[in-house]
């Protein structure tokens, strides 16, 4: 099978990639879900016409001529606060005490604020003309019942969230979130507690992935290790299959002869999209399709498979949560130092951003190349560097896809 | 009480915030948390020489003359999987198959890749010399035993999680999260699932001052509405001081004679730090400690509770979970239109946010003004204008606080 490119991969995978059903979330539980109905406001809001301070409900003719050394004397009648909405009317000559977003009494037209009046023995002196209308929020002023008020399609958020509340949506529909099951590969791996013995190393992939999983808000499961043998594999990749809508493994998709996952995964009815990216790292991934649910096949190599899953796994995962934006931003950046790689695949380079006056600079991180983890702590986006480029020369720009927000220098 | 300004504010706060205890945290529950030890490598890294390659390992000198057209034969005399140690030794004339990450058996130099061999009938023949060291990874060569991998301080992500299992920490000592507890005020406020009565509104606060907390990674608890009589509000602020770090308040803190929570949270030993702050929306703010507890009376209003959250609580709690970086990027950004306002007090305004060639553009999002959060639904973050700004001009740049990373436009 040849190599494709990197956009040939991403667009294989997203026509292949659906947005899960929608499910009723209580509306605690949906921050990072994508709404799957328009909420409208079901009634005016503000419901009620209320206050927009705390100070006296009165009609603005009768206060026409107060100033703070002529003040108008009111007789207080009730006091309204928030919460309840009295019954008693303001008539000529009368006032009602009233609090911020108490209803505004039937009668009243104005609210003069309490800093410009003096209360007394059961009457107020109003200090200062207001005309009608003034501190009052009209009911319906902010949306009318019926108006939509967040979109389908949105991106839940706290902002959103209290809009919801505040509408009265105790739960809400929203795309279903993808469950990931990630299985590591290779007999040379032990679980993190174990005692390294010779030619053992430790899983670090099924970790690292689960995380990367879970950052971006998916459901996801680490289903451990599978030894290389056969009856393993496929054990363990038909138990992620029945309970993910994505299943990523790392490891075992190179050529060797213990590599036995691209076999399990078409025995098991996989439909093999492509094996074989023109990238590096990541050059061996391979992506099939079993129905509805993807299977990922990332190198066993922890930089290569991390990237593979913030290239490929990341957007298929937001794409099946409704999500509209995909992917991450990009900028042009100038690279300040030489760089030089080989023609014939593209690089993707961890790098260190920094913005200037002038725009972003970028630096590789660390060894590149090497397949440690450590090598890409800390980085800032991942530089794209096109397969026919073999040299750059400090200065010249490439496009980096931020995953953070570039603090200046 | 006088108004202060904002950055009085924060350093009042942060002067009053310490770094939580330590606590042992599985491996994967630390996302997002924060190192609080050196991790060591407690071996070198890789722990062994292996193979970078598929292929056969073999004694440099023996293929010294190989070519395509001259290829050597070497005797295979044993098969080098990874996950176990051959005990046999590769002398003059032979070669054992290997695989990936498998360690390099006695006697070998280097390994030559499969592509590069043809095996048959227990010979294999090598069509290329290779230097010794070739295709060899050493142990210790990313890492001797000692090495600290990730320093003390260091936020956690996926990448860490991976570094981390490849060293054997299934625990690690991080800061412990701090516990938020959200407690709406108002009589006027009922649950998200009830009915409207007269004079009500439905709590929308808790609801979304707990996801915003939640966001940040703190823990967080939605104590629910304390409606406005003292006794309730005591029970309701003390229930929080019992289990939380930080007890944030909204509503309750304006001059209405209601409002009791200056009052109540005085009386349980609160020590006001201040009352005030010179900005808009969120002047009511209010700031106390509790022996080591935070407490906020944010105001009512939704956009300004949800404003002084992320103005004052989060750098407090991302401060006391032992996080370096408090603050959101700033830049500098170009007005999108004009802008009026009254001089007396910061304005903080919501942004939305473009990234143009020639830097960011800002255009204020919706009604400036409105209490209602649907007017900050989408922001790309919060424009600041000083308080003695009155008018700016397109074209104009104000800071802006960013809390997405805006998109090219």
């Amino acid at each position: 099978m040849p190599m494709i490119e990197p956009k040939d991969a991403i667009a294989q995978i997203l026509a292949n990639t659906t947005v899960l059903e929608t499910e009723l979330r209580s509306l605690e539980e949906t921050a990072g879900s994508v709404l799957a109905e328009d909420i409208v406001s079901r009634h005016p809001m503000p419901p009620f016409d209320n206050s927009a301070m705390d100070g006296y409900a009165v009609r603005a003719a009768d206060i026409a001529d107060a100033t703070e050394a002529t003040p108008v004397s009111l007789k207080l009648i009730d006091e309204q606060p928030a919460g309840r909405a009295t019954d008693v009317a303001v008539g000529p000559g009368t006032a009602i005490k009233i609090m911020t977003g108490a209803p505004v009494p039937a009668g009243a037209d104005t609210v003069v604020q309490v800093e410009l009046t003096t209360e007394q023995d059961g009457t107020v002196d109003i200090q200062a003309a207001k005309k009608a209308g003034r501190n009052i929020r009209l009911a319906g002023e902010e949306m009318a019942a019926g108006t939509t008020a967040v979109p389908t399609g949105t991106t839940i958020d706290h902002v959103v969230i209290g809009v919801l509340a505040s509408l009265g949506y105790a739960q809400v529909s929203v795309y279903r979130r993808p469950r990931i099951a990630v299985i590591g590969t290779g007999s040379e791996l032990v679980p993190v507690e174990a005692e390294l013995s010779p030619g053992k190393i430790r899983d670090s992939n099924s970790y690292a992935l689960t995380a990367q999983a879970k950052a971006i808000g998916a459901e996801a499961v680490r289903m451990g290790v599978a030894v290389d043998t056969r009856e393993e594999t496929t054990k363990m990749v038909r138990a992620a299959l029945q309970q993910a809508d994505i299943v990523v493994t790392s490891g075992g998709v190179s050529v060797g002869e213990y590599d036995f996952v691209k076999d399990v995964i078409e025995e098991l009815g996989g439909k093999l999209h492509f094996w074989g990216v023109r990238q590096k790292p990541g050059k061996p991934l391979a992506f099939w399709t079993i129905g509805d649910k993807l299977v990922f096949g990332l190198p066993g190599n922890p930089v290569a498979s991390l990237l593979c899953f913030e290239e490929y796994v990341r957007p298929a995962a937001l794409s099946m949560m409704g999500r509209e934006k995909l992917f991450r931003p990009k900028v042009a950046a100038a690279l300040t130092h030489d760089f030089k790689k080989k023609a014939g695949r593209h690089h993707f380079v961890g790098a260190l951003v920094e913005r200037t006056e002038t725009g972003y600079k970028w630096t590789a991180n660390g060894r590149q190349g090497s397949a440690m983890l450590r090598s890409i702590t800390g980085v800032d986006g991942v530089a794209v560097i096109p397969t026919d480029v073999t040299e750059m020369k400090a200065g010249e720009r490439t496009v980096v896809q931020l995953v953070t927000l570039p603090e200046d220098h």
